[in-house]
């Protein structure tokens, strides 16, 4: 098969792990025999730089004629403490969102047998935790009116959510409980608000279509707990944007492989595949960063994206035998053992592939 | 000194719990030469089967009159499923906080040495804990204006904050901060949402009123990763009402000892000491519920309230006792050690006050 893929490196590490997600993706093109072509574009700060947006036309273009989007990560130090500056590079991630409709985010949380110790939590709560969360991305708080009266002294966002956007991203989510456990949970404060009574409500009129699934509804105060004290009771997650932003992140410390964890946007048009990590700006430049999020991310763009479960599994193969034989970037080296460069790690998992 | 406190025992086992912090009270009263005039009143779902409403106009009147409240727990299971029925215990709760002006809710979270082992993350991510949560509590989301459109198709919460708002919590922050170790973080989503950037401009302009605080601005997604990551780097953390429910009952359940975090709800009429926990429906009736929640949050108002710290500190004295002592309810039991019931435990207080 031939893919076109969007190449989105973005800033700080990104390039150095989009890098080596592009030696791997190679190799398994070249093996399975596939063809790739890579069209890189400008996005972030990078892009903010070099063309005075966060994300250019250019690069909606190029991404809307690609098969699937390969995203690296984007953020600088000099946007941070400024989050009311006029042009940043957030704004790309958001307008990038819903431009390509990417309405649903897909963030896997599971262990490593051999990364279980580096989890905050204890071995026997965290053992076993595979679940995954479907987090609405372009909808809610995040994308509706918001601004400011009285002088601004007061100031407002309006979260809204249609039936349609809850349908959407339900169905996703039903789909994927049927191919796993059969067990959903949808997270909601449908206790205090309206928006969540409309997702509760449209959830539940849609359980008679999904028989042998059985969902749970959860407030998402009780949900922040229990991801936390026994993490491994959830299997597949509904939510709207804030609160799946919040829980996202937290589900992904307490795994102890948050620097291992992909994820996937999936839209109307396209779809993308990211590492869940940030910029991670002191590295940038230093080949020490960790790339197998972006790796695992692009095993996922290979399963779901063009339907190549065996290529994605060659590379979840691969990549857990560099887990346990311990070719590692610094970040999960046990001390006084050897760490290895993220070049490194790439080229070995080529040959190893 | 003479108090009124008005006793707002609430439903499932909110009446055994507060039954046991009344005795310790008066027993420290006792002691401390004190009297304390105790005036009961219905919320919650006892008071919906009483008088029709969950925060009867009656139960205000005394709330206004005391120095202080004490409040058990509300909730039964027969609305659990229906966060749409016309009235539920919550919307008690809720009404309750906004005519009493309730504006702050104070919510630490600490660790017991001898509970350390609870906590489901490992001992040396959890020792020394000791963080406060201010979440604002009458505003946000939670009260903004809510409603349906396109025949109840389209959703909507407004969330709206004003200047004035944030100022009167963030000056709660920044004087606890003072009598702390002066560090505070203000927990936003400034890059998304208007209200966060009113929070942080409004935080930022008060710094130099308060020139030995070190503030951080965090996110809250980044927040709710670092609570599991590192809980002893936080100290006193100030938020919104939405992301402070979420965040702190999170944080309640790293310690290892929820059934023993207690909170206080700060406001311009009156001040109210509840526990953290719920109703726990399946247990009432059965004296197993763990009291000492309610117990240490009568010791907070014994200092916060009546600026009685040295009663508030014979309380927490004895409590640390007991738990030492292994005098615990079958929550806290090891297996195989015998649970006491719940009136056991207050009467041990109060013999060994
Ligand atoms: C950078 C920010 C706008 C973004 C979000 O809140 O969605 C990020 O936290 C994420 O989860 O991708
Ligand atoms: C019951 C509910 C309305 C309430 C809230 O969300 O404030 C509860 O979760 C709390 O934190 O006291």
């Amino acid at each position: 098969m031939k893919f076109n893929i969007a190449l989105l490196a973005g800033d700080g590490i990104g390039p150095e792990v989009i890098n080596e997600a592009v030696k791997v993706s190679d190799a398994i093109a070249k093996k399975f025999n596939h063809e790739i072509t890579w069209t890189p574009a400008l996005t972030g700060a990078c892009a903010i730089d070099a063309v005075g947006v966060p994300y250019p036309d250019e690069t909606h273009e190029v991404c809307m004629k690609a098969d699937a989007v390969l995203f690296g990560a984007i953020g600088h130090p000099k946007y941070d403490n400024d989050p009311s500056a006029p042009v940043r590079p957030e704004q790309g991630l958001l307008l990038m969102r819903k431009k390509l409709g990417l309405f649903a985010n897909v963030r896997p949380t599971f262990t490593f047998p051999s990364l279980i110790d580096n989890s905050p939590l204890k071995r026997e709560r965290i053992e076993g935790t595979d679940l995954v969360f479907l987090r609405e991305l372009t909808g809610g708080i995040y994308f509706g009116e918001k601004g400011r009266k009285d002088n601004g002294d007061t100031a407002f966002d309006n979260c809204v959510y249609t039936r349609a956007e809850v349908q959407r991203l339900a169905k996703k989510g039903f789909e994927l409980a049927m191919t796993r456990s059969k067990k959903l949970c949808c997270v909601d404060k449908a206790n205090v608000l309206e928006t969540s009574r409309l997702w509760r409500e449209t959830v539940q009129a849609m359980e008679k279509d999904y028989p042998e699934v059985t969902v749970s509804y959860e407030f998402v105060d009780a949900v922040a707990m229990r991801l936390v004290q026994w993490p491994n009771s959830y299997d597949v997650l509904i939510t709207e944007n804030l609160f799946g932003d919040i829980l996202t992140d937290e589900a992904s410390v307490i795994s102890g492989s948050m620097g291992l964890m992909p994820s996937a946007s999936v839209g109307e048009h396209t779809s993308l595949y990211e590492p869940i990590h940030g910029s991670y700006p002191q590295a940038t430049g230093l080949n020490i960063a960790n790339p197998l999020a972006t790796i695992l991310s692009a095993a996922m763009m290979f399963e779901d994206a063009f339907g190549l479960k065996a290529e994605a599994d060659a590379i979840r193969a691969v990549v857990n035998k560099s887990l346990e034989q311990g070719v590692v970037t610094e970040d999960l080296a046990p001390k006084g053992s050897k760490a290895y460069k993220t070049s490194e790690v790439g080229d070995w998992l080529v040959a190893n592939l």
